[in-house]
């Protein structure tokens, strides 16, 4: 049985996906639930072998469709563990990508296909869908600029990718957008900091069930 | 563009897999045709590591459908690297074992269903179904008989398991012959030795387009 809440915060690299989270949780906390953020692969062991079988460098040879499959799969480990234990608890569950992410970089993207990566992702996830995806739309040329002026955070294999690859991923989630409005909001995160968060407070208002 | 032929081997424990596969080379090799056999993950250090990972001992918390999902990553990669190449090359490719196993093992026998473990299968394998399936059928009780007379095979975990589950892998494989009966042929393998091997020679010579 569901009880709990299940949180998706998604968008391109520098969105402000990380920084969102804390008011998420705040605002959560507040209605009167326990609250567990997390992202895959989450500290799940069997999920972070499957993680180091995709991220290891000497696996030059790694198929997109072989990937697909592996994130998928640390994917539904994680949920089993960790996430569907949580809802099951009644607690609100955020995650730091998760389906969406898969749907746009790689069904979108990458180009295998948004229906043929959700055909996966379903087997993996079943019905665990979030009730809740916040998509933070930010031009790749801001958030990019954010995480290059961000001292703390290291470039990784992403962010290095071309112009044309990060406008085609936000492309893909404007896709998702239209595909599931039942579940997922837009936000505009070209906005500053404190405007985002206001919007972010009053989504969460709206859409988490009151507990107290 | 496809060129090749691409026969696979399956049924249950025991069934006479392994031996059916030496007559379909040399039947094959009559016909002209250059042949690779292979089973999965056939040597594909991918395919390797991902094998690693589900059976990994200290994975006890495995789900079933991360499990399906890893085996079909693995699939995918052995089929990329190794089964692929061979066909493009005009090859016969005989595969001990492929889909079919994952659906009457993982979709029947172990009740995840045949048509999801199918759909994530699609994605891995796309237009490389197998021209040519056989299926050694035989009673579990024969099966395992004969892997308890032969002293050079170990003991499995699949072995291991109950004879009700070793009957749903078999009912499961009869459903896949009505489902897929252009691809899947039945064999017999109840029969001895010499009865078996000379109607694999004649389903060969029937199947497998001449080339010489
Ligand atoms: N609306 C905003 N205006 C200005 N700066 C922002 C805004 N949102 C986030 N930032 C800053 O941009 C940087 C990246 O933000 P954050 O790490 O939250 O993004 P992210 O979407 O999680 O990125 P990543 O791709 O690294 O996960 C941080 O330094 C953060 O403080
Ligand atoms: N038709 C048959 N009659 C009698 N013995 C057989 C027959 N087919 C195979 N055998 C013997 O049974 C044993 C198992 O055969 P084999 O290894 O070919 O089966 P398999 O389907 O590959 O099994 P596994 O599940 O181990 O892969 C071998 O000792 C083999 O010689
Ligand atoms: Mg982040
Ligand atoms: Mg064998």
């Amino acid at each position: 049985m569901r009880q709990g809440f299940f949180i998706t915060v998604e968008g391109g690299e520098g969105a402000g996906k990380t920084s969102a989270i804390g008011v998420i949780i705040d605002q959560a906390a507040e209605h009167g639930y326990e609250v567990v953020s997390t992202r895959e692969p989450g500290g799940i062991p069997i999920a972070e072998h499957i993680r180091a079988v995709i991220l290891d460098k000497s696996h030059t040879a790694m198929d997109a469709r072989t990937e697909a499959l592996l994130y998928a799969a640390a994917r539904r480990q994680h949920l089993t563990e960790k996430v569907i234990p949580a809802l099951q608890a009644g607690k609100v569950v955020i995650c730091d990508r998760f389906i969406d992410s898969s749907l746009a970089y790689q069904g979108y993207a990458r180009g295998l296909g948004i229906d043929d990566v959700l055909a996966i992702n379903r087997f993996a996830i079943g019905e665990w869908m979030p009730d809740l995806t916040l998509f933070m739309d930010v031009s790749p040329e801001t958030g990019l600029a954010r995480i290059h002026a961000d001292q703390g955070r290291e470039i990784n294999r992403l962010d290095l990718e071309s112009m044309s690859f990060h406008h085609k991923v936000r492309e893909g989630y404007l896709q998702l957008l239209e595909r599931f409005p039942d579940r997922m909001i837009r936000l505009d995160a070209e906005q500053e900091l404190d405007a985002v968060h206001r919007e972010l407070k009053q989504i969460v208002n709206q859409y988490l069930p009151r507990r107290v």
